[in-house]
């Protein structure tokens, strides 16, 4: 059994592109044999957000702190603490920061995303204006 | 798409053999059609605990309120908000309260879970009277 305070594990920027002000926490993986998925946890400060994109595999999502956006495609569904959100494989989807302090949420993949494809959306004019 | 308050969703007992004061929430799943693994929340009351218990598969766990500890075996560990836990499958396990307020963590198993045999450890006398 593992039991470790997120605090202690070390957090990365999210260099992707597309991704602005984010950092990312890889608390439960393949480090540790875990078989099936792997529970990361993404920090987005204020004014930024991460890459609209999409991919053949799920997101299941539940936020800890702060309060953003989900954007799926076009339209924004507001989030705040305790919301849980479930992204299907091949829907476009971004998170963003709308608030004051750091968005932070848990963000879990399965093992099977390891090596599939991630198509980056390019931003349009409006939006570019409002995160990256 | 979904996204929705953990409040939203039904939070029903849990009657497992050796479960005290336990609730849970499926917070993802198979209504989802989430294709890989399913989130769950469980609310642990003081005096608390779930079932001492081991399976063939992992769980993948993230303190959200309250204050606990994990036993392994008979080992003890503490829990605090912000604490991730990755139990390793065929690892005997089990989450009690030790707080004043009810311990909240979501717990996360893969679908191959589905149909595993789940294995009860009876509770020594000793630990019979601080929990269940």
């Amino acid at each position: 059994m593992k039991v470790q305070h997120h605090t202690q594990i070390p957090s990365e920027a999210v260099t992707m592109e597309g991704a602005s002000k984010c950092h990312v926490r890889y608390l439960i993986g393949p480090l540790d044999l875990a078989p099936n998925f792997a529970m990361r946890q993404f920090t987005v400060e204020p004014g930024g957000c991460t890459p609209k994109h999409l991919h053949a595999y799920e997101h299941e999502i539940y936020i800890l702190e702060g309060q953003g956006e989900a954007l799926e495609g076009t339209i924004s569904r507001p989030l705040i603490v305790g919301d849980v959100v479930y992204v299907a494989p091949d829907e476009v989807h971004q998170f963003r920061n709308t608030g004051d302090v750091p968005l932070i949420f848990l963000c879990l993949i399965p093992n099977s995303s390891n090596g599939k494809q991630v198509t980056v959306v390019p931003e349009s004019p409006n939006n570019l204006s409002s995160c990256c």
